[in-house]
């Protein structure tokens, strides 16, 4: 297996070392560059002692990945606003980029300024973007790679397609809620009344930066609701409900922070049409999901949790009817660094450079 | 003042306990018996050593609590089904009882059947019972301490009242769902659509009992739905919501378990009327609850965490409404064991023996 | 009683909002001024919503608390190096200094500029600060009160001693260890050889400020020893030592860190003396704490835990001897926050103020 | 590479589980059977989600692991006592045995019987048993790989040993004690003073049987010192010192709780002979561990954190050292259930089957 060159800028965050841990111990990839402004000079495993032994590698500035020869791949995990100024540079250099932000998340540039309070500086790209949800958008990345492997049978040098590679990879809620819901609303079950979704996410979510509350005194011991109807992954699950029920539903999303390093529950409450039933809906669920390796659905009524999923891609989900109410819950369990971030980009890069999609990934939960 | 001499039954258990714990620093009640089976000749602080120098009571077993004489009121912290046999001898020696299980919760003897599993046993006393939510049921409350004044004044040596006193204690979960759901259902803004309750709770909420849900190693960094559609907290829901709008409506209660000792959230989502802006719904909430000493409703669109009512018996709510689908979304944190349990068991008693409704319950909470 | 008029400088951290929270409860004290400066203009409630319907007061600047008319006492909350420019000003006018920080701790002010690195700014003052552990200097204390008394009944208006009152409150890790060790120290027990302490605390003894270290991604599901030798808390801990001992005694101190909001336990192990055994180690232990109300003396060789200190200012300590090798351990739990500072503050300013010595402070610790 | 059979007896416990993960994911062992009295019929799975997709085996019961064909090797994850009536069974038909109970770690019978209450079933096997500890015993372990070669080559069809092959693999505390304090050991750098050990582990390490200790609600937020010179593993501890030392010395052993769900830290304070200096000792400890892959000293000074081993078989290391009272302090952090118990089995394994030693125990380790 030839190796392929990847860097991960902003690899001092929580989802960029994350992904650089999967790299680490990926056959097909090899981290030649990890970048940090705020700690570049240090090394990656002088921040995290986790990783002596394990890579020498000294962060380097951002702008310093630009120049680096030979990339085939970079993982951006940078604020949101900032990905978009970066993308463009190593796209037209020909460098696959898989962005962990929210920049290229969503197609409607006015939604994206709206939530995000920005002007997009690389609007352009919207079009072109995978968003990277691979049991979605499986085939979109996929044909990346069958481009580039004509190119490469065609005696180019760099492999690369000629439109460039950008997967805008999927938010932690979004992933989770989309594949609670996904199944329900392709089969057309769902009634045009919101989407009411609840989730519950540890506190990597909020990322590595330190403040009062992510403060250990403040989160631990302490359950508490936040940003209802104003939180930014709302157009994301709104886009992705969209899609798969092809129209457009109201959904109403209310995130919770729940004293844990990792992992995020999404429960969501949909009305299906009349004349379905329980067994109806277990049935299409288990076809959706039936071929998806990184997709369990627990037996009918087993509610998921999060500490089977904890470091992994792996998503476990159940569900269960109201048939007099005609109220579906499901939902979906993942680990927000994992399938709701770093290991689903890792999930993506697979796909798109034409390894086995678990390659990497096939981890044997912890299970204490 | 006069003290009020009670006992704990089944004071080994984490509501039990808590209940003893407020009555030691309660300036009217006095703590003269506790009892377990499990636990009989212990004393309390060996098995709680937090106790050390605060009591030196032993535990009895329950059976010996009823001869125990000049008992003004027994507080049951007893499993479900335990209660129902040991309330009837207790009221019938004029004894008031407060009981904390489920058994005298729910007025529709079936629906009790049906979800406990079993014959109710003193299924004469439902009707008499109070429902013990001093937010909603205060004059049923403060009634029972009307009579009984009355029966001192009429020379009576035995204090009560001629019908007996039996005050069911609410759930946690529907104690922080009906005060999050019933300004809006009081005031008929709410459809006849299904209501959506998710819910998440700290640990404590299982009880005391080893097992694998409550060993530390399967709570702990996990985050998990449960028993969707089939919580036993659901009818009692329901009843609330009747109760309170006046008219029977679908509720799909899914609770969560995260790793808290103690707090919990509940996050409804109720579908509103048309015509009904966020403006008036807060105004509504307000006037709600402006005189409610143990109820605190946030500013508009900020959203309670339990850090803010550990240990206490207070409440605090958050709204936040969406104008274009009309849901409104309220959040109430509670401490399970608080408002959930002992301290509004604590808050019943003060109202039906004529104490300030908040005396020994002012707690400064905890902030760090 | 007559209220007496307390301003917490510092109160928006930890142990300053611990301060003010048990003032709150206090029946002698009344708060006047919370001060911060990072966050003056706020109210407490708004950056500890816990505190809503408990008070109203906003933080002023620290410079602003000078100027307050009628204040009996203040509580410097404050970082080490800030509080010894502020207790001049108020001791000048008479009012009574209660110090958290480390400023006024260690007699020795070259080991005070050795081990804090600066200058100290008020040196004339470590000789009339009282250190404040009332178990060992409670007759220092209560002379300040005899003082006040005097003057009291000449006819004074200000009620205060001639010398100034400035009580330099222990830090959390020597409180522990000298509870742990006093007993045998004072008895004489104690070889020479070097006395081995290991304490382990909380993650609230970091203090608020966020940084990597208080991080809950950080701080949670981790264990670690840190700044063995080099911890600031041991030349406090080896000036207790010396005192109680009555002769100077190497210490060596490794704190560790745990993941919990409070609490602290130090183990101390010291070597004896030959021809003392266990049931005379056990005897000493419990007379020299059989009439102090915080301090509880396990029984012999069962050791103490903090979730039963937590909230409050109780210390419990358990001892176990090995008789061959003549080593004590002796442990100590207490509440960082708690006896090991905040709590401990008002137990010393209850003293200097003629209240009961636990005025305030009987709490019924929370047992879940 | 020819796979080993292996089965995990008492599979459904933390340490089996953990010993079943690192085999699923090993590439030169084969689980073929797992065992669980209580659980036998459920599949491993049931009990553990996070295994669906990963493994269908289902436990069967203890006793009919005896009567499986072709095992090279079980794993003994069972309760002390047990585990030394099962050993001779497997032993006699040639499978190699490693024993991750107490049962066969004592040479000195009289301890073991003292220790552990009970009479030894197997003596005559503690002089065979090699103690597990690689870093101590990789020649005794390496050897019976030579003689299975030797009888390989010499045309037996099973490969074993004239002489049985049983590993007993360490407690979790002695492993990190010993690391920590071997190197001044062995250098005959400790006085004849006593070794003071302080350990602190996570909750896992009090096994999968719920009870109060394990309980959520009791071990949350709390810290605690246990079994003071009482503790089992202290012998253990006693005859790893005295192996490496060349002599007897008095170990005084406590061992504390703290709540995380693994971890354990071990710092060990040994006085030091004159005329060594912190240098010396720095360059002692590199040169003992420069070649061990599992075990990494800090720079000098630098405290270990479990954090940085949790799910792994790595060992971080600190010292440092007092020359004015001559003691150093030596602190280990090792995952209690990974280095402490089923990685390290497995690193025994490797050696004893002629693998790699860090075979399937590579792992990246998860950093946030």
């Amino acid at each position: 297996m030839e190796l392929k060159n990847v860097a991960v800028v902003g690899a001092a965050g929580f989802a960029g070392v994350e992904v650089a841990r999967h790299i680490l111990g990926h056959p097909g990839f090899k981290l030649v560059a990890v970048s940090s402004d705020s700690d570049s000079g240090k090394s990656l495993n002088e921040l995290y002692p986790a990783l002596i032994g394990k890579t020498d590698l000294k962060f380097i500035e951002h702008t310093a990945v630009e120049f680096i020869d030979g990339l085939d791949a970079v993982f951006l995990a940078v604020p949101h606003t900032a990905a978009m100024s970066m993308a463009p540079k190593f796209l037209a250099r020909g460098i696959a980029v898989f962005d962990l932000s929210a920049d290229f998340r969503l197609k409607d540039v006015a939604a994206y300024e709206k939530w995000y309070g920005v002007k997009h500086a690389a609007a352009n790209l919207l079009d072109i973007a995978i968003y990277g949800l691979p049991e979605i958008n499986r085939a979109l990345l996929h044909n990346k790679y069958l481009e580039m492997a004509q190119n490469t049978a065609a005696g180019y040098r760099v492999a690369y397609t000629k439109s460039p590679i950008l997967v805008a990879c999927p938010g932690c809620y979004p992933t989770a809620s989309i594949l609670a819901a996904a199944p329900a609303l392709v089969a057309d079950y769902v009634t045009n009344d919101p989407i009411i979704i609840n989730a519950i996410s540890g506190v990597s979510g909020a990322g590595r930066s330190a403040n009062q509350t992510t403060h250990y005194c403040s989160a631990d011991e302490n359950i508490n609701a936040y940003g209802a109807m104003t939180h930014r992954h709302t157009p994301e699950i709104e886009q992705l409900v969209a899609w798969e029920a092809g129209k457009k539903l109201p959904v109403i999303f209310t995130p919770h922070l729940a004293p844990a390093k990792r992992g995020l529950v999404s429960t969501v409450a949909l009305r299906i049409k009349a004349g379905i039933n329980a067994s109806m809906l277990f049935a299409l669920y288990n076809a959706a999901y039936e071929g998806e390796m990184f997709v369990t659905l627990l037996p009918y009524g087993q509610m998921p949790k999060t500490s089977s999923v904890i470091g992994t891609n792996y998503a476990q989900l159940g569900i269960a009817f109201d048939e007099q109410s005609g109220v579906l819950i499901a939902s979906c369990a993942i680990d927000n660094l994992g399938k709701g971030a770093a290991s689903q980009a890792i999930q993506c890069a697979n796909v798109v450079f034409g390894f086995d999609e678990a390659c990497g990934l096939r981890t044997i939960p912890q299970i204490v």
